[in-house]
C-alpha cells in the first residue's frame, strides 16, 4: 500500500525473544497488507550502569526495514510503570532524559525503517499531583498571569496550569529531538480522551508535531459506553482528533487487537467482526495509518499474553485476517481512497475544556450520588448524545474546541450545537452573536453559558444572551433520574435539570404547565434554539429516539445537500461518508443484536457497489445483519 | 409580624452586585412578610492587604435598617471554604481572628439593623482530626482529667475532648464579641443534627448564647430519611433544638428554601407544598424564627444558582408566596401565636451522646456490611423510630439529653423511653430507680444499658438494672435484617439482635420458643417494660404498624389527658400541636401519595376553625390530601 | 478423655472478674468434657510502671489445675489493638517484648496447668507495609538473594520477603521462649488462611512449633463462602493446616462458638446444628484439640458480650451442651478415635503461594470489576470448586503446598489436579514431567503454568509442557461472567477465560467450533488432561455438577479402591472418613435446607452403627435431614 494509508501493529520487543520470532513478526506484518509498525524503546533495555547496547533494537529496525515497514518509536526512559511516566521528578532527572533521547536519536536518526519519533506514549494522568516541579513552575505560572492581568480563572486555575506544564514538557521532549534530527516524523498519542481532553492542548502541540495520535481501547477507554456503542465511540475520538490536527494528518495510534485477562477496566475479547467495525471507522473518518496494540502479546509482566493479533505460537488469529481483507480492499480502491475526505460536516458540535473543568470542580463531582448530570463527564456525554444521534441519521458532522472555533468564518446556514457547555467564556458572547446574526443556527441546550470563565453565573446579572435568545434563565427544577420535556410536540427525555425561561421576543416552543421550556428566538439573519434541559443526557441514558424527531424537524432545510441520509432514525446503526469530486464511500455499521433494514435516502445518481460486507439489497434499501460493517462506493 | 415570630431569609452579599439588586432583596423580605434575614460577613470581601472596607455591608445594612428587616451576621474570617473553617489552625490564626471580629463588631455593632452575631456558620465537623491545636490542647486535657479522677472514658475519651473543645472556641468567639458589644443577641447554627449532636455540648454554650439553632437542609441533613419523613425529620431537629435551647427561644436559622443541581447529597427541587409543611412544622413546634436558605441564589462559585426562593430575575417563586401566605396567617392569628406552647409531652425519648459515641467506636462500623444496627446511626434511628410512631399517633412528646435529664424532678405518671441507648453512665442507674419508684413508667429497649461509660458491659457481672427490671440479659441472637418476636400478642419486626432475658420477678410478656424475649417489671410504684431487641430499628426499617399497637397498649393511660389523638396509627401521617389557656392550634400533614381520612379523637369542647389548607371534613373526620398541611384553632 | 484428643474453650481474663466466676469458667469446662483452654497473657494485666504483679494470672492457673485443664497461653505484649501488633516497631520493641516473655515464661512455665505456648496470635497483616524495620531487613534480604544468585521474582520479591521476614519474628519468639523453658509445647494460629496463606511458611515455622493451629470464625474468615459452605470451608482449613504439621499433630486453636454483635465481617448466630458441623468436622479431618473462641463473652471493650458458649449470667448454652455431647460419643469411643486417620486420598489438590501473589499484583486485583478470576483468589477458590466437588461425591482428597509435594515420592496411580496454578517455578517442570511419566495422572485447568516465577509467560515461548501435554496454549478467549465447553461430552460452566490449544500429539476431548479447548496426553505410563479453561471458578459460581461427572469419569478408576463413596454427585452433602486397620467412622454432613436421600457404595463389610446423628436408613441409603450431621461407626 502506498503511503496514503497504512495499517499496521505495535510489535513488543523484550530482552530475550529468540531473532526468528523477531523476524517472523515483521514478516507477518507485511504478509497481512501492514506497512507500519510501532516499538517501545526501553531505557531499561540498552542502558547497563551507564553503558549503551542497541543490539535488541538494532535487529529489530532490521528486519522492520527488510520488510519495509515504517517505525512508529515511542520514547520510554528509564521506568518502571507500565505505561511509562508522563512527567520529570526534578531537573536531575529532566538532564537524564535529556542524555536518553540524545543517544536513542542520534543511534536510530538514520535508519531506513526509522520514520517517526512518539514523544511520549499516552500523556494525561489521572490525578494532577500538586508536588514537586509541578508545584514549583505553578507558582510562576500564576505570577506571570496576573503580571499579564490575564482573567483570574481561580476555581481551574491549577488545571489551567497543568495543561500548559504537560504542552512544556512535550514541547521539550519534541526540542531534544530536534537538536539531533529535523528529518523524521513526531507524533504523540492520547488517550483515555473523554476524560483526559481537558488536559490537551492540541492548538499548541501542532507546531511541534507531524501528526496527532489517539489510542483507543474499549476495555481501557469505554467504560462510560455499551458495547453497542463502541463503533461510535470509536468515530467520536477519530472526528475529535481528525479536528484537532487539521491540516495536519490524524493516526489512531492504538487500536486494541486482542484480548484481555488481566488488564482492561471492562475487559472483553475482540472478535473479526469488532475489527471490521474499528478499522473501517477509523478510515471513513479519515484515518492517515491505524496501529494495532499489539502485533505480538507482551511475555513478561502485566499485559503478558494479552492483546495480540497472533496466537502464542506467532500464527495469525481471524482478527489479523480480517485486518488483510480491510487492507486490500483498500488497496483495490485506492485512487479513492488516496484523495477521499470526510463528507463536510452539516452540523458543528463543540466541547469545551473549561466546561470540563468546571464540572471536575462542582462539589457534587465528589458525592456518591448516581446523577451523571452532576458528574465530571456531564458536559461531554451530552455532547455524544447530539453526536450519537446524527450519526444514527446518517447525518455528517464535525466535533471541535469551542476555544479554536472561528465563529466569523463559517460558511452559512451553518448549525453550531451547544450541548450542556456548561462555562462559556465571557470574551466570546459577541462572536456567538455574530454568528447567529450572519445567519446561521446555534442550539443551546442544558447548563450552557451557566458560569463565564470564574465560575460566575451570568444568568443571575444582566444576560449577555439576553437579545441573542429573546429570554432570560428564571432557575432549574431538579427532577432526579427522569422527566421529561415537549419541544414542538416532541416528548423528549429530561436527565435532572429542567430549566424555566422567562421569555422577551421568541417563541415558545416548549412548556411546562405554566414554564417556559424552550424557546426559538430570530436573531439578525438567523435563529437561536434555547432548551435549558438536560436533554441531551436524558437521551443518552433512555432513547434518541425523541431527540432524532426534535433534531431532524430543527435542521431538516441542512438535510437537502446530503448526498445519503437515512430516512428515518434507526437506533445503534451508524452512517459515515468519504467525498471525492461527487464520488463516494458509505460506511454502515449496525451493532444491534438483530439485523436492520435500512431505508436510504439518496441524492446521488451514482452507482453503488458494495466493496465490503455483504448485504442485502432491496431497491435503496439496504438489510445489514447483526455487527456487520457494510462498505459501498458510489462511483 | 411583631417580635413573637419573624420569617426570614439569608441574602447572599457578594462583590459586584448591583445596588438595586440589593435593595431589591431586602424590599422582596418585607413585601412577603418577612422581618427578619441573615447574611454573611465575609472578612475576604472587606479586607485587602490590611485595609478594611466595609462599603459593600455598609450598604446592606442600610438596605435592611430601611425595610426594617432585623440582620442576623454570620462572622466569617478570611477562608477558601465553602462553609468555612470550623477552627483555628494556631495561636497567630487565633489572633487574626480577634482581630476580624473585633473590627467588625465595632463598625456594626450600633447600626440599627444589626439584631445578632452568629458566632460561627454551622459548628461540627466530618471528622475529628487529631493534629494541631487540637491534639495539644488534647494533652492538657487528659492530664486535668486524670487529676480530677474523672471516669477514664478510654474508648471515646478523644470524642469527648473534642466535644470540649468545640465548646472552647465557641465560647472564646462569644468572649471575643462581648469585649465590644454586649447589646447584640448571640446565636450558633447547628447543623447535620443527627450525627453532629456528639460533638454539641449544648448546655455549655447557652451561657453565652441569646438562642439557639440549626440548619435544615433536606438535601444535606436528611439523607437517612425517605422523601416521605422528611417533615417528621424536620419535626425532630426543632423539637431536639427547643430542649437544648429552653427557656431560651430556639430558631430555625436555616431551611432550604430553593433547589440543588451541585449541591446536596440527595438533590432535590423544593415545591410550595414543601415549603408549607416544613415552615408550618416549624412553627407548632415553637420555633421564634425561620429563616431560609437562601433569598437570593449565590452567583458566583459552589452552590452558585441554586437555594434561592427568587428567579435568577429576582422575581418571587410559588415558593417565598407560599412563605407569605404563611406568615399572613400567623399575623391574623397573632394573639395566639404569640402566648401559645407546643402540649406538654405525654412521652419523653431520651438520647445519649456516649451511645452515639460508642457506636461510633464498634468494630462493624467500619465494615462494609449494611446492618444499620451496628453502625453509627443505630441509636439515634431507633429512637427516631418511637419518635415518628408516636408523631403518627398524634401523641405529643420531647427528645431530651439523657444527660440532661431530670430523672428526679418529673411529674408522675410520665414514661420515658430509652431506644437502644447502648452505654448509660453508671452514676445514673440510682436516678434511673428513683424515677420509677416515684411512680412513672420506663420503656427500655435494644441494647440499652449494654455498656457503661468505659465501654463495660454491666449485664456480664451483677447488673444494676436487676432489681429494677426483674430480670438479666441472658445474651443475644443475631438474627440479620429481619427477625419478628411477639409482645403482648402484636407481632413486631426485629433488627438484627434479638436479647434473651433470664427472669426473675418480671411478667413475661414476650417469648421466642423458650426464651424470654420481654419482661414488665413492677418497682415501687412505677412499672418497667423490658425488651432487648431492636424493635425500633426493626420498625424504622420495615412498619411502624405493629410498634404502634405496642406503644398504645402501653401508654393508653397517658392519652386520656390529650386534647387531641388519631383513633389510629395514621403512617407518614403527623399531628402537632400549640396550645394556650386550652386553646389549641393543630397541625395535621399527610406526606402521603394519596389523600388520608383522618378520623380525630377530640377531647375539647372548643370550636375548630381551619385557618390554613382545604380538607375535607365529616364529622371528627378530617380528609387531607396528599402532602397537605392543615392547620386548625380550636377557639 | 485421654491426651488423644481434647476439646476446649478459650476462657478470657480480664481485671475485675469475681474470683467466684472464674472458677465456675473452669469448672464449667470440665463439666462438659474439656479437658483444654487457652488464655491470653495480657502484659497490660500484669505490669504497670515496671512492676510485675501476676495475681490475675496466677488465681486462672490455679482453678485451670483444679479442673485438670492443659492451659494454652499466648504471648501478647502491651498494646492497644484489639488482636495484638504483628511485629516490633524497632530494635527497641523487640528488647520490651523479650523481657516481657522472660518474665512470664519463667513465672508460668512450671505450673501444672501450664501445657503450651501461643507465640503469638495470629500471625498475618492486612497490609505488608513497607516502613520502618521491615524496610530495613528487606534491604539485606534482596541484597543476600542477589549474593546467593537467586531468582529475581522481582515482581513478589516484597511479598516473598514477607514471608520470610514473618518467619524470622516468629523463630525469635520461639528462640526467646526456649531460652527459659524447654519443656512445654509451641504453637501458632493461622488466620483467615485463604487470603494470608501466602504470608505464611509452615515448612520452616514446624522445627519451632510442637503443633500447628487455626483459627476458623464464619464471621470472620468464610466472606467468600455461603452460609451452606461453611463446613465444606472449615474441612478444606483442617486439610491444609494438617498436610502443613505432619507428622505433628494440628489444632483448631479458634473455632467460632458463639454470636456476633458488633463483630464478624459477616455476622450471625452459632446453632447447635453448627457446633456438631463443625465440630465433627474437625475431628474427622483429625485435628488433636479443638478450642472454642471463646466458653466467656469478654467484658469490656471491642467483643463484649459476643462469640461466648455460655450465657452473661454463666449459663450453658446449647452449643456447650452441644459440644459436650460429642465429647461423650469420642469418649465412649476412644479406642477407635485414638488411633484412627483421615483416610488416604485418592486425589491431590496442590496450591502454589507464587500464584497466590501473582494474583494480588496482577492489574485487575486492584479494578472494580467482579470477575473473581481477575483477582487475589483466583488460584484458591479453583482449587476448592475441586475440593467441594469432590467432598460432594463423597471422595477423600488432600491440600498441599506445591513447593513442598514431593512428586518423585508419590505411590503409582495417583492423581494430581493443578487449579489455575498461574504461576509454576520453572524448576519444577522436569519433576511433575517425571511424575507423570512414572504412571501418574495430572490434571491441569484454568491457567496453569502461565508464567514462571518471574512473571514470564512460558507458553510464548518453547513451551516446557509441550512434549507433557502434546499441545500447546494458543491463547484465551474472555467469555465474560459465564460461558461453556463441552468436555467428553460433559458441558462444564467456565468463568472468564476459554483457552484454546494448539494440539500436536493429544487426544482431542474438548472443542469449540474449531478451537481445541482440551486434550489428554499419554506421556510415559501416565496421562495429562489439559483444560486451560477456567472450569473451577465456573462451577463454584455456578453449579459443581458438570465438574462432578468430569471428574467422576476422570478418576473412576481410582475409586474402586474407597471404603465408601457416594453413587452420585449430591450437592451441600459431604462425606469424610476415618480409618484404623479397615475400620472405620464416616462422617455425612448435608447443609441443604431439604433432607437429602444419599445412596452410599460401600465396598466394606463391616457392620455400620450410627454413634452420632438420628438419620433414617433404608438399605445403602441413609436419609439425613437438613443441616445434620451423621456419624456411622463401621466395625
Amino acid at each position: 500500500m502506498e503511503d496514503f494509508f497504512r495499517l499496521g501493529a505495535q510489535v513488543f520487543i523484550e530482552p530475550g525473544q529468540d531473532k526468528e520470532r523477531v523476524e517472523k513478526w515483521f514478516g507477518l506484518l507485511a504478509e497481512h497488507g501492514m506497512s507500519t509498525s510501532r516499538i517501545r524503546l526501553f531505557e531499561d533495555h540498552i542502558r547497563e550502569e551507564g553503558q549503551w547496547n542497541y543490539e535488541l533494537y538494532d535487529f529489530a529496525f532490521d528486519m522492520a526495514a527488510k520488510y519495509n515497514i515504517k517505525l512508529l518509536v515511542t520514547l520510554f526512559p528509564s521506568d518502571n510503570s507500565v505505561g511509562g511516566f508522563k512527567f520529570p521528578r526534578d531537573e536531575k532527572h529532566l538532564n537524564e532524559i535529556a542524555d536518553y533521547i540524545k543517544n536513542v536519536v542520534r543511534h536510530f536518526k538514520n535508519h531506513p525503517a526509522m520514520d517517526c519519533w512518539v514523544l511520549q506514549n499516552e500523556p494525561g494522568v489521572e490525578e494532577r499531583t500538586k508536588a514537586g516541579l509541578a508545584e514549583e513552575k505553578y507558582k510562576a505560572w500564576l505570577s506571570d498571569k496576573k503580571k499579564n492581568s490575564a482573567p483570574a480563572q481561580e476555581y481551574i486555575s491549577w488545571e489551567l496550569f497543568f495543561r500548559d506544564y504537560t504542552t512544556w514538557y512535550l514541547k521539550w521532549i519534541g526540542e531534544q529531538i530536534k537538536l539531533y534530527d529535523t528529518q523524521n516524523l513526531t507524533h504523540i498519542n492520547n488517550h483515555q480522551l473523554f476524560n483526559n481532553l481537558s488536559q490537551y492542548d492540541f492548538n499548541n502541540w501542532m507546531p511541534f508535531l507531524s501528526t496527532l495520535g489517539v489510542s483507543i481501547h474499549a476495555s481501557w477507554h469505554l467504560r462510560a459506553f455499551d458495547r453497542k456503542q463502541y463503533t461510535m465511540a470509536i468515530a467520536a475520538h477519530c472526528d475529535i482528533i481528525r479536528q484537532a490536527s487539521l491540516p495536519k494528518p490524524f493516526w489512531v495510534t492504538e487500536l486494541q487487537g486482542g484480548n484481555n485477562i488481566f488488564s482492561g477496566f471492562e475487559p472483553m475479547s475482540v472478535y473479526a467482526k469488532d475489527i471490521a467495525q474499528w478499522v473501517w471507522t477509523s478510515v471513513i473518518c479519515g484515518a492517515e495509518r491505524v496501529i494495532f496494540w499489539t502485533l505480538n502479546p507482551r511475555g513478561k509482566g502485566h499485559e503478558t499474553g494479552e492483546w495480540g493479533m497472533i496466537t502464542y505460537q506467532d500464527e495469525p488469529t481471524e482478527r489479523l485476517l480480517m485486518s488483510k481483507k480491510i487492507a486490500d480492499v483498500i488497496n483495490e480502491n485506492k485512487h479513492f481512497f488516496k484523495k477521499a475526505r470526510p463528507l463536510e460536516p452539516a452540523v458543528t458540535l463543540l466541547y469545551s475544556i473549561e466546561s470540563m473543568l468546571t464540572l471536575e470542580k462542582v462539589m457534587s463531582n465528589e458525592f456518591d450520588d448516581g446523577y451523571k448530570g452532576r458528574k465530571q463527564g456531564a458536559h461531554i456525554l451530552s455532547l455524544l448524545a447530539y453526536y450519537e444521534t446524527l450519526l444514527e441519521l446518517g447525518v455528517p458532522c464535525e466535533i471541535k474546541d469551542i476555544n479554536e472555533f472561528k465563529w466569523a468564518e463559517v460558511s452559512l446556514g451553518h448549525t453550531v450545537i451547544l450541548a450542556n457547555v456548561v462555562s462559556v467564556f465571557s470574551g466570546m458572547t459577541d462572536e456567538i452573536c455574530t454568528f447567529v446574526e450572519n445567519g446561521n443556527k446555534l442550539i443551546m441546550t442544558g447548563m450552557t453559558g451557566f458560569f463565564d470563565e470564574n465560575m460566575q453565573n451570568v444568568y443571575q446579572q444582566k444576560s449577555p444572551f439576553k437579545e441573542l435568545t429573546g429570554a432570560d434563565l428564571a432557575g432549574f427544577e431538579f427532577v432526579g433520574e427522569y422527566g421529561e420535556i415537549e419541544i414542538d410536540g416532541f416528548k423528549l427525555p429530561v436527565h435532572m435539570l429542567k430549566g424555566g425561561l422567562k421569555n422577551y421576543t421568541g417563541k415558545i416552543i416548549s412548556k411546562c404547565k405554566e414554564k417556559v421550556t424552550g424557546v426559538r428566538n430570530t436573531y439578525g439573519n438567523g435563529t437561536v434554539t434555547w432548551i435549558p434541559s438536560l436533554i441531551g443526557l436524558g437521551s443518552w441514558q433512555n432513547s434518541n429516539e425523541a431527540l432524532a424527531d426534535f433534531l431532524q424537524n430543527e435542521l431538516s432545510k441542512s438535510f437537502d445537500c446530503l448526498p445519503f441520509l437515512f430516512e428515518k432514525h434507526l437506533p445503534k446503526v451508524i452512517m459515515k461518508v468519504l467525498e471525492f469530486e461527487k464520488e463516494y464511500v458509505s460506511m454502515i455499521i449496525n451493532t444491534n443484536n438483530c439485523a436492520v433494514e435500512v431505508p436510504l435516502c439518496v441524492h446521488t445518481n451514482n452507482n453503488p457497489v458494495v466493496i465490503f460486507g455483504e448485504p442485502e439489497q432491496i431497491g435503496n434499501k439496504i438489510i445489514v445483519n447483526s455487527g456487520d460493517t457494510v462498505i459501498i462506493k458510489w462511483g
